[in-house]
């Protein structure tokens, strides 16, 4: 009765690259996860003994010739998006691929003249929190007028202090704490607030912990405030130093009320209280915060491929937020407010 | 413009008369403090240098033949409350009393037959909850029908671990913990519920900590049930051995609501976020959690006697309070049900 | 490289069956859903056509008698539980069943008998909440001595109110309020106080919304008291009226804290406020609290299946879960104290 | 034993103004409410009937040759401060003045020199934040350590939405939001970082709901980032629209962990849950915020006078906090990042 599964492969078996495989092979049922592909050899071991994958490839152009394949799964580093997005869309398959969709631009306009020649073809960017249960709830709140007019997004996107400061090696690729954390603070605001276009931002920065963060120019705890259209506002925070945990959470002011998403999530439902007070413990990372969300967003795009629904987040948005994710990082660089269009 | 201020005596200057007297000093605009009662020189001293109380007395017979004299507080031992309420009514002098009334029913009722004999005379047993912010718009809620028909009180008075046990040698006096600290739940099960009569209790007790309470008879932790007429029902839980401090809270059940009062009462607004998770101090003690209650205590007592309202609290409701905790403490030492009435 | 996956027979497919059979099917990895069973032509249609289950039967002897299979999983009627054990366990089969194990003391220790002659067939009564995140944290942190010495469990589960009533059907064989919802606080309170003897309990109830329950000997709300062996107390109550949601939480009580387990679980983390307050959602029904859990306890029956842990509750702990819970009904009916052994 | 009161003249009789007499009448030991001074009539009336002034003057200059004075509380419109202060001083009175201490930097810096000339003389500016209980918990905690170093404030300071809009006739004086509003906030942030020079200052405003405020070149809300020397960093929220109470809050974040100070304060104890959710209600003006403050900062005045402390903040403090406001407002009005010094 139901339609065939969608094949697809998934590329890149990093850490999240492996919850998305395992996501897809467990808990999409729209989808038959026969292909993975990776640069290392014991990714690919764990994708057959774990997952049963049939077809593994240490060549993403193999991959793509692979005959039974529907849909790649791209979460690879993201200087390889854009030309991994034209390869797959080349290859007429559809495209599921980890935010940002591209740190420039100008690669973000190819992937959509690419995709806009094969509009047959369904490319979604994985803006996660859109399909987080939490974020649908509040964006539905919204739609039925709860907070009257919104008119303020206030958005943080803060890790957990890794006393090991492993991240910094990726400094020099991340594009900056903005275009790598604060990007996803970014598309909710224009979600939340209904698209308006960006007209000025500002931003600063400290390094709090990691002094040498200023190496790449680059920051361990960024603030910056957007300016949108007809006197919409955000206010982005985003850090590598929290020492708590994950600290993510969203809030809307509109003209008669407020939303708040996620403050505080707790880790789990236990709450301690002895001489210290009382206390409980919130999660540590984003895929404890998001994991849901993951499995939703993917079901969502295997739902798009299916032309079950439209794909829920377009390009042009995935562009888009990477623009203003620039402007943030050159005004913090500069030390200047920088206009937009 | 205002009528002349209620004179009133305070008599029994330990911790919380000293309160009751700087309360009745500063904060109970119709009432000067004129006289003060102690058998501790030292607290009389420190009553007339820091509030100014020009009369101090040794003896309380003394106090109640000082000609100015409209009103006495008394916060004295358990023990003297029923004679000292009787003689100072014979005296012509309104009353408040510390609860409980007493532990004796035979001695409440006695008070409340010398009391009848008086009306013009006020007397009020000072059970603080009922005058707290908090518990007065539950009330008030309830009235308004915010949960439906009420028909279930969960209530608990859970006091800090004291390490030293200082309050095991007041057990052989204090009448049990159903009788010292549930009592006040009791009074206001009756009064969220609408006052049902009680029917019959069923009552537990441990010694988690101070095991030398067995010697009185007592626990240190006491869970007890109580059915009302007409289906109501209550529950009680009593401690001395809280970890975290001042824990004491009630929950209404009705048929469309729950409220609660008073769960987790910060200690102040500040809440810690460190890698040992998100914390917050609770109040450490009764006062802390009913400082403001007290105040509005006397200032409704005041208001009493000077005929702007009516007393809120009757001796009736007093002596039923220590008739139900008397026969928890029954129950909990027989180890059965017992019925009232 | 992994065994061979376990071969279950799930039988039962109303709601929670259902879900058990989705979760057999997608998320215990070492488990394969090859059969299912039930009366109702519908669900055993769902079952092939939604989960691809090939081998589907409408009688239970047949499901016993299909060869490739290791075990079933009951979520039937509880008065079918005894039998339905037992065949399974003549038949060779491992067994997992939903909680109670049943109503009647005689046929719980019937099928321990059983279940002792084969030592090699595991059985696991589900009471879920052992399995759940939350309550494993506190029963590890117990261990830890995060708050001493614990003495008293306060545990509820109450259900939100139905204004269809529909439950009230179920009445006459539920086996009443404290058998139907306490027996997983009493279950829990065991657990979490190191399972010490039951020495006597007292119980009380009242009909708050459902009068017709009378007729059953039934109460929509029930509190009672239960004393162990040792000075450990537990505290229970029950309800099928809350107007909010699914209020299912646990206290558990120390000499030097105290932890909270599950008390107003947000539905999400969406948190508005707006001229009526602040206020969020709660969850609403168990499922919605406790679908991890059941994942976690199908694969933890599957996971003892194969050898790589023991069974985590004994069918004693059931046994001994419906002792309780009996005591308690007949504490209730009886308006006495009920002692055990 | 005690030394004398400080005799005291109220300046200002308007809604705070009585609070600011109240607070003296009653609740500072160490102070005398001998005096008062406004210009309406009623006012005045009501400190002699209700607070028993024995000195009313409608003249201020009359106030200050008044014999009997020790020091003044100007509790009047900002535009009068510096020169009401000086006044105050050159009769030889301390001073107490309600934040901000003026909104021209030149006036402040006017008040500073004749008060430096006048060193034995007291001026104590009112930013009540600094008395409040948890804000000092939370400086002595950053102080302990708590959270490590300190490196970013966000505060935010917001008005319940008043449907009048009876504010707006005041925006001609206020200063706009920054001035009016966010100066607190200013204060803290300094405060709590430890008093860093600031460097620059970028700000939005939107007028989301009272679109007269245009007029006035103000906002009704307003977004603000203030970098401080040695990469300290700050975030300012003021509004005057919020939906469901006054809402101001304050978060401090370090490298090794958060504060967070006043956030959905409950106005009281009370929690309702029914079929809407579980909600609560938050203070609704700033008054019910930081009553206790007021109290708090009046007795520290006092104290300092006394002798018996230091000025807890000084001119230079008032002073500071008004340039940065100033160039807040600046950065909105002129769209533009503004360099302080």
């Amino acid at each position: 009765m139901s339609p065939a599964p969608v094949r697809v492969g998934i590329v890149g078996l990093g850490r999240l690259g492996r919850r998305h495989a395992e996501n897809l092979a467990r808990r999409v049922p729209g989808a038959a996860l026969v292909a993975a592909c990776s640069p290392v050899e014991e990714e690919l071991r764990w994708a057959g003994s774990q997952l049963g994958i049939a077809h593994c490839f240490r060549d993403y152009a193999e991959l793509l010739r692979h005959p039974g394949l529907d849909a790649v799964f791209l979460v690879t580093p993201t200087t390889l998006h854009a030309a991994q997005i034209i390869d797959a869309l080349n290859a007429g398959k559809h495209v599921f691929c980890e935010k940002p969709l591209s740190l420039e631009i100008a690669d973000c306009e190819r992937v959509e003249g690419v995709a806009a020649a094969q509009p047959h073809l369904k490319v979604m960017i994985g803006f996660v929190r859109r399909f987080d249960a939490s974020y649908r709830e509040a964006h539905a709140r919204i739609a039925q007028g709860a907070i009257g007019t919104p008119f303020l997004v206030r958005a943080q996107t803060c890790d957990r202090l890794d006393p090991t400061g492993a991240f910094v090696e990726f400094a020099a690729s991340s594009g900056g704490i903005f275009l790598d954390c604060s990007v996803h603070d970014i598309d909710l605001a224009r979600w939340l607030l209904g698209a308006p276009p960006a007209r000025r931002v500002y931003a600063v920065g400290t390094n709090a912990v990691y002094q040498r963060l200023a190496e790449f120019d680059d920051v361990d705890n960024g603030l910056a405030i957007c300016e949108f259209e007809g006197g919409k506002l955000a206010c982005f925070y985003a850090s590598r130093t929290m020492g708590h945990g994950h600290d993510t959470w969203t809030e809307i002011a509109g003209t008669a009320g407020r939303l708040t998403i996620g403050r505080d999530t707790q880790a789990n439902q236990v709450q301690l209280a002895d001489e210290r007070g009382v206390h409980f413990q919130v999660v540590q990372d984003f895929y404890a915060r998001f994991a849901d969300a993951f499995v939703a967003e993917a079901n969502a795009f295997i739902a798009a491929v299916r032309g079950e629904q439209a794909v829920p987040l377009t390009l042009a948005d995935a562009t888009e937020a990477t623009r203003i994710g620039h402007a943030l990082a050159r005004a913090q660089r500069e030390r200047r407010m920088v206009e937009l269009r």
